[in-house]
């Protein structure tokens, strides 16, 4: 009965038997194999544009390095407060950029303003010399909090960071999530709504990511093991028909404890994760019953303890009912 | 009328005495000759033990520096929000430390307390190696809002530091104003207090720190023309009779303006710097009249406009009237 | 007919076999896994001792992190000149060290000797402060030649580094070649004969490492899939049966090579590498006949281009002999 | 009798009574002070175009500094073997780039050809990813051997910077002393020459340097006084009649030894230092002597040892020959 997180749940089948595929005879090393090349096809597909993508093992490294890319070692990316990058990836955008600085907006359910961005770059411009140097944004998509930025939400910031010069970075952690949510393509909550990078769709922007890549021991030498997954990800919709059914177990799983009169819901759920207030009584009962998940921070005007479920691909209607049993038991 | 910042005050004359005194013969460079042996010696009388110093240019090389020492790349350092190491010095602790995190703590009066340290340590000990790893804290004297610590609270803060297994680090900014203030020994508030840097009382502490020195370009090589003047400095007193004045004429001003029905100081002044709201009429006049000084962030609850003044060592008697006068004229 | 890199050949079965084993129900991630805990039991067991092991994506990221953790950013890293850390990676040792230097050294074979190390060092501490402080030896195993340290050797320079107080560091590339070469257990080239690290024979030394490890993104959330692969690659003896293979080949390749008159071997054959200075014409015959492999840089002495050749665990008999068959064309 | 360095020089007077000139007054801190704006000026004027400076306090700054505005952290400078900025400065480039490679090429003289440019940057093309990417090369004028690039040598390597795209930076150590030698203005071996940085030539190349060096901590608050020394080192081509005594005493120095019969000069004596081999006991004579002079690292086909002097503007006659004398006695 695990909740704790996605990155628990096995792999989709699809992916193991993509490995096995892969392994094969030799191919030549550092992504120049025919897989990595029919990976870059299908995100050029996906996203309905020419765009650049190296692939690396973890979102800490996707994320930090693209960052670097964006900001000099005297610059700053603006987030929300409880970013990822922020809060859970041990100063890796402070080391992979030289050292500059995250500047973090408050934020009631994950995402942050055009205003609040436009607040901090007139703070910075101010101080001159003496202040790091507002360059990129940078958003989750869905947020750390589950829900998910509209096109129209994306478009907002990304026009702001024009006019202000900054470039728009979205650490794609639940992306297809995010997607199957909305219901619209991938373009229109990426480079259609101006993101420059989860992948890199301004292709001028990539300069130097080889290098850092590389530097960074994140160029894998058998890269067809790395692409030949991505690629079995992205074929015949495997990661939305993934994401669907963690949205939808997330769905019924939140719409469960709602009606529960002892539980509510601290944000509406709108991907994969479910943020749920609930007496100390009901998590206890939970933990008893062998569910696991997290405790989560307190949130302002909410008396009650809060914790974190993820849902998963390979969570079933079984899992979600005995959790749900559990905690109306209290 | 210049009230902007000690910063554009000429220099002592026995300073320029000092530096002229220096400018005969050759001597060994790098720190290597008699003038900087003489500081070392005056140094440990001040503070009344055998301390390391290590001269540099700034203040900003000075705590990025000793921060470098004390915190690894994936560290963090404990300070308060206004701290000049936070807001005012480009992320030098950033570079310095190779990407370390700056964790900010709210404060009324640029003070921190404890309690707080405490409670950052037990979230990023919770997050495990997700999180930067809290290794330092750093305090002003006097604070960014003029305020100076006692003794006391910094050995409350230093016993927290050595339970928790954290070094202490003072900005000495206005050191010798808060020592004027506290009329104690500068021990007292130093190595006493349980601080391990400003200079090195904890001399184990400053491995490292000459290689920093020198890779970050602090290194003179004609060191003499720096020593005399801090050697100078110590000399006779002069910093302390400095601070006196500056603190004296700070507390003039202070009081005057609190005199003035429409005027009041949003925090005690104890060191060379007094912070007043007052309506925007009284404001301009000022500035019409030929006064110098900066408009600062807004205070909580305070619905005035605030402005920053800063006394030195050359501000007159005449100089407090003349910008009283302008005041009260509204 | 491709000799240009095992890192083109496919993993072995067992590999493949172990993947598909692992990827069963939901276990913790982070390497709170059963299975990462039976690699680190294994690890144990092959190298006779308590040691601390943190697997990453890449050799890069592990001679990085590694030399991190031993070096501080105004440290040296002394090592060869032709080392994969200086040649092959982007500056990776540059970037996680903060900057430090390496001071690599002139071999005819790929090893240093200790005379080299003591001169340095000496070299050095002349320097005082304005030179970098070595604080590291690194030495590859099979070396970048296809050469191969003997205990002996490895114990002369581990006692040489003690004396100096500086760190052994071991880039195990080709650690299992070397093994079979040499026909002794790990130990005895490892922490036996005085490394600090491949894995942190110095428990001590690893502190830091994790946190490192994490900012650098080389934490993977399923870390299940990482050390399968390790697990299966130690069970049985895997690692030892390949290598066995690839040194048998690269034996044979060697010998056939030698056994023609217009090839010569320039560096003795002890791994799985081969390079040997033949004609232009030779070199040419064999592209056309579709071999690939290196042409490498110029040998001093010389005349005739220089190629390397690489075996894998895959290499066949058939291969082989194909291969020279071309060559013994011209 | 002091030939170690002329950093133990004392300053020339017109230096002291710039100072002690400029300590009137308050002015704004930070370089916005009326000194600042006419060294600006009296610059622009010395070198024949409109330039950026911004004033730091060390050599070493300076380099390192300037190099990071062109240079990445995954890239490199190629320089001397002999560079200061490779030798002298404790790693002071490596630090500031964020982690950037030194390729050193070998010379007989300190001065580096175009030639062995081209080479180092056809290798690492060769490397592609796996290799650190040239970006800037670095003279230092005069070199470290006390030798002048001539104008048509830094055309040469300006056009080759050119071709292939890379910057080119002049570390100007004896930049007054060469200018004497050569007896041409300034901008024939800066700007005119293709120098892109000392001082920035290249306005467009500065973005950035300025938050550089306020987060390097080499911004002085109180910047006057760093203004008043250069602009009066500059003013009445004090700067150049310093070096021309300095020059005028290392030529007297160098043929007075050269006309020794167990004395030969290393190299030509073009600047202010002379490099001269000779027998280990004329070397003690002069140190029982008192003369100060560093022993120098052997140079290859040179059979006694050799020592470096070097001669400083308040370098006398008397002082010449006493040394000349010492070293006749043996």
């Amino acid at each position: 009965l695990n909740f704790a997180s996605d990155n628990t749940a096995p792999a989709s089948p699809e992916i193991l038997a993509a490995l096995n595929e892969a392994n094969v005879g030799a191919v030549p090393s550092y992504g120049a194999d025919p897989i990595t090349t029919r990976l870059r096809r299908r995100l050029n597909e996906v996203f309905e544009t020419e765009l650049i993508a190296h692939p690396v093992g973890t979102g800490t490294a996707a994320n930090a390095l693209a960052l670097a890319t964006f900001v000099q070692p005297f610059g700053a990316v603006i987030c929300a407060e409880e970013s990822h990058i922020s809060t859970d990836e041990c100063g890796a955008p402070e080391f992979f950029t030289g050292g500059a600085k995250l500047i973090t907006l408050p934020s009631s359910n994950g995402k942050i303003l055009p205003v609040q961005i436009e607040a901090v770059v007139a703070r910075a411009r101010d101080g001159g010399v003496h202040h790091v140097l507002p360059q990129a944004v940078s958003i989750t998509q869905a947020t750390e909090w589950g829900t998910v930025y509209t096109p129209d939400e994306i478009a907002a910031i990304s026009a702001t960071c024009r006019t202000l010069g900054l470039k728009l970075h979205m650490d794609g952690a639940r992306f297809a999530n995010a997607l199957v949510h909305l219901g619209c393509p991938a373009a229109d909550i990426a480079w259609r709504a101006g993101v420059d990078a989860v992948l890199f769709f301004d292709t001028t922007l990539a300069e130097g990511f080889e290098r850092r890549r590389k530097r960074a021991g994140h160029l894998w030498s058998k890269m067809r093991y790395c692409s030949a997954q991505l690629d079995a990800y992205l074929r015949d919709d495997l990661w939305l028909r993934n994401a669907a059914t963690s949205n939808h177990q997330a769905g019924r799983l939140g719409a469960g404890l709602a009606a529960l009169n002892n539980v509510h819901l601290v944000q509406p759920v709108q991907a994969n994760e479910i943020f749920a207030a609930m007496p100390a009584s009901v998590i206890a009962a939970l933990q008893e019953g062998g569910a696991h998940f997290y405790e989560w921070i307190a949130v302002e005007g909410v008396d009650a303890p809060v914790i974190r479920m993820v849902t998963a691909h390979s969570t079933t209607d079984a899992e979600v009912e005995e959790f749900l049993e559990l905690a109306s038991k209290v």
